[in-house]
């Protein structure tokens, strides 16, 4: 993975990482972006290659421009989940970065610290963190963890023996006024926090301009969606799944500037009826659980010469910028943290109670994107996915949609009997 | 189980219950009494014959007094964690009865709406609810939720297709200023929906007397476990973990007569050094999720001769009464309503984060109570209490307190393995 790139093992070094472990990381992860990723995908749009460099590079060149912040004074922080603000993280000039983990290569170094019924997404993330394999994770000056869920919110408390560490509260039944004020609450308290961190003061002014860069990079990734409601559809599931995923980590800038060319290219291309998949191929719109890189496993099972996925109704799809700001009206940080925390509470995670708007969610979705399946994802371990399936799975058949449950986790120990499982539901498609 | 008690068949059939499997139930639980529960037990206190008659007709004289009750217009109201205030129950004239299941027979009503890696907890409690096998269940005439962990706060989701439901929020990060106000605002909207159910006004003088009441019980409650710190001990884990686990439904003025007896019982054997172990016996601390009736599988396998429990730091332990109030000083319901969600706050449960608190809870248990060894006890998929385990485990360890993680459910499957893993930790300790 050397050919052409700087020689980064003696930053790998300053920063703590574990240079023979991360060796074996880098050594399989290549493989697994051409078996799984490139080679099965024909006729991507040129403006990937973007994507497929920051793959090609993962722990290399962002990490030295994270380097390079910190220098300058700039604080990393990273995340889990896509409730923490990065519209806040930002404004206060620190650097957002999603530190969830897609891969089971690190689970050797958090396997004896967590319960075995601990979903696939922690135990990843945390073994990365706590076996110094992920550069990301060595670089952040501060975690900040929510309460999104049971494993997480006790995960941080294992955490917190390695890195500094807050967590914010997220409420549990968000239509109510009280939950609204908690959430409005914490992300005060969470701005209190920064601003120790950074030794900065947020103003309003700083804290719009952020909400406005952030906004405008959900809405190019909501026009990237929008183009694959097309048919033929111009992009593969897989590729804007990547889109998504490096959405989590990379520079909001430069995702903007990239995700503007491939939405230039996206358009070409339906003006030009060129797709990924001859006219005609099946749709399929994935919902649930997260999927952190390189976690392309369902994609990888689904995708095929006429079978597309067309939408992900997960956090690395439309719950990551489907809730927008309908307008900033606001001067002062007051109002800016309510409109802020209303887009949040927008979102429809299946953390909440009730949540029966991400089934309008999905339902919307199967219309608006022609979809003729849909395939309800959950990691093992993951109750309150696992819950909405099961009740979603019924709905949706009642409503004459096909439907199809998949519960895995980051092995490939089912791949088969998954594959099979998926063979016979797209079958039954035709 | 029907020699000299009335024909309840009427009464269980006029309020829906399925008399086939409900009976299914009833020609077992006897048995199941008998064996573990009575047998192995020697010179227990007199005053215990009192639950030996609850759990002898559990399904009989209780459910036709709460018909009498609904007959006179009171309301029946379900719940399922101690954090749903009785206080305020009480105090509008509502029955609150705790519906946590404790045995698998119910499951077969669940198992195809709730995920297979749900505690046997849930499992039993809507399999109960679902299956019309509960008398108690089908009296509610409306359920109290709470979010305390995504499997309970999911479950609701699907419990309440069958039955009225309400769901409490209660907060993460209890210790925040943020979350006493949330969950002072969720009191209230409680109240509110309470005085819908019910029709009637809520006032102060209502609720510090129901308060006062519940009080006393709990106060009664600490008595029988303060001695429970005298060797030989006066009275069996088993028997004390009936005592909690029947409050959760009784009345509470009969508890409080009931509990008076039996702590002027266990007062007077102890100044006549009389005991259910002999002195010396090796003494068990219990801490983790709640035992539900008749859920005496841990208390069964650890109980001997030579081996007793002394304390249950458990929602079916000190969790249920140890947090009381220092003084009920207000005369407004606000006033009030502030000081019951402060004696709530302080209950260490981990659905909580930081919950550093109940580690305290243990070792202060360990220390007062003479304890020689603690059993840290999960309900499997409870991933709040297995995190804590682990962690917990570690601690008391470094402290030198011999400790032991068994992570089970309800079946009996486990429990050969369970019973020589006990017995060598039990060896251990000699």
């Amino acid at each position: 993975m050397t050919e052409g790139k700087p020689d980064w093992y003696p930053m790998w070094e300053e920063i703590g990482i574990d240079i023979q472990k991360h060796d074996q990381l880098l050594a399989v992860l290549p493989t697994i972006y051409k078996e799984i990723y490139i080679d099965p995908q024909k006729n991507r749009p040129k403006a990937m290659s973007f994507w497929d460099f920051v793959v090609g590079d993962i722990h290399g060149i962002r990490i030295s421009e994270l380097k390079e912040a910190k220098d300058q004074g700039k604080k990393i922080v990273g995340t889990f989940c896509l409730y923490v603000p990065d519209e806040i993280l930002f404004a206060l000039d620190c650097i957002g970065i999603g530190l969830c983990g897609g891969t089971n290569f690190s689970n050797y170094a958090s396997d004896e610290l967590l319960p075995a019924n601990t979903c696939a997404l922690i135990k990843s993330a945390l073994g990365f963190g706590i076996g110094n394999i992920c550069p990301y994770f060595a670089m952040a000056d501060l975690l900040i963890g929510e309460t999104t869920c049971d494993g997480k919110k006790k995960a941080w408390e294992v955490l917190e023996k390695y890195k500094p560490m807050y967590v914010m509260e997220t409420p549990q039944c968000k239509t109510r006024e009280q939950a609204r004020e908690l959430f409005i609450a914490e992300l005060k308290a969470l701005i209190i926090r920064l601003e120790e961190l950074t030794n900065k003061k947020l103003t309003a002014e700083k804290l719009k301009a952020s909400m406005e860069k952030i906004a405008k990079k959900h809405e190019l990734m909501a026009k990237v969606y929008e183009l694959r409601k097309n048919d033929p559809v111009p992009i593969s599931g897989k590729d804007a799944l990547l889109m998504s995923q490096v959405a989590f980590y990379d520079d909001p800038d430069r995702e903007i500037q990239m995700i503007s060319k491939l939405v230039d290219e996206l358009e070409q291309r339906v003006k030009e009826g060129v797709g990924v998949a001859k006219k005609g191929s099946k749709r399929i719109i994935v919902s649930g659980t997260p999927m952190a890189v390189p976690n392309w496993k369902i994609h990888h099972l689904v995708e095929r010469e006429d079978v597309v996925i067309v939408g992900e109704e997960t956090c690395t799809g439309t719950r990551y910028f489907q809730s927008r700001f309908d307008k900033i009206e606001g001067n002062t940080i007051d109002k800016l943290v309510e409109i802020i925390a209303d887009r949040y509470l927008g979102i429809n995670c299946a953390c909440f109670t009730p949540n029966d708007a991400r089934l309008e969610d999905i339902k919307q979705l199967v219309k608006t994107y022609n979809a003729d399946g849909v395939i309800l994802y959950t990691l093992s371990f993951c109750q309150p996915y696992e819950f909405e399936a099961i009740n979603y799975r019924k709905e949706l058949k009642e409503l004459g949609i096909p439907v199809i449950n998949i519960t895995t986790d980051y092995s490939s120990e089912d791949n088969s009997q998954l594959k099979t499982r998926i063979d016979a539901f797209l079958e039954m498609l035709k």
